[in-house]
């Protein structure tokens, strides 16, 4: 995992980015989780908060949400290109969303030892009915990312 | 997996519809995987085949259409008297979306050595970060169902 300097200053402006969408996300009552899907110019191709209970769709999470746009703005269902950032690592729907949407790279935030599928319970990207792993960076911005988690669900409490 | 008669008639009646829809999904070029979302009384929510292509979204899988398409009826995005009928073991990404979703039961059709989450790979239903699992059916028109899928890859060799 490790980059370059100025690998790392664009990643964490793009995570930053997706930072807000959780921001904004937790504003809508939704679990604060974020994303930002940029393509290989550098260019936002699409950006998200949780939306699970805005839409009463289960499967609107911020990281299919923007591959979702992406793919309908460029007409095409894979993406070969494109670096995806979000604020917490993806749960087994967002990790199958990614296999198949052919994302280059991911980039997340902090761990999420309850309901990762990347590095915590599945680890999809490493099983044989995987069939197409990104090059994953995490624990970009993970302190801020968790913090916005933990207040989302004391205030619930 | 044991089941009353009657039980079994149901789960194939529903599954026929299914594999209406997988047919259907084949004569549009798309994968030919189908699904049927039913209520506790019988009545079906929604019914769908993949639109991976059509729709341009690499999450257009058919259990993640029934189950998009009844919650947005229903103003809710958690389904729990449900019943999923689905001609394939689910993959990564619908397993996700049937346990976000808190779907009641899961029937599929053949088994997905390949890219099957729920028998195979993953076995996502087993994990500890799976925070529901439907009651489970396998085997329900497999022979069908794989026939479909052997003559769509063969056409395309």
């Amino acid at each position: 995992m490790a980059q370059t300097d100025g690998a790392a200053d664009i990643d964490r402006t793009f995570m930053a980015l997706a930072l807000e969408e959780a921001e904004a996300a937790a504003a809508r009552g939704e679990v604060p989780v974020g994303a930002v899907l940029v393509d290989g110019s550098g260019a936002v191709l699409a950006r998200a908060g949780n939306r699970v209970e805005a839409d009463a769709d289960p499967t609107a999470h911020a990281e299919v949400l923007v591959i979702r746009a992406a793919g309908a703005a460029r007409g095409r269902p894979r993406l070969p290109d494109t670096t995806l950032y979000v604020t917490l690592e993806p749960c087994v729907l967002c990790v199958g969303a990614i296999a198949f949407a052919r994302v280059g790279r991911l980039v997340f935030g902090a761990d999420d030892p309850k309901g990762g599928a990347v590095v915590h319970g599945p680890q999809f990207f490493t099983q044989p009915t995987c069939h197409h792993r990104p090059a994953v960076v995490g624990g970009i911005a993970a302190e801020r990312s968790a913090e916005l988690l933990r207040a989302f669900f004391r205030a619930r409490r």
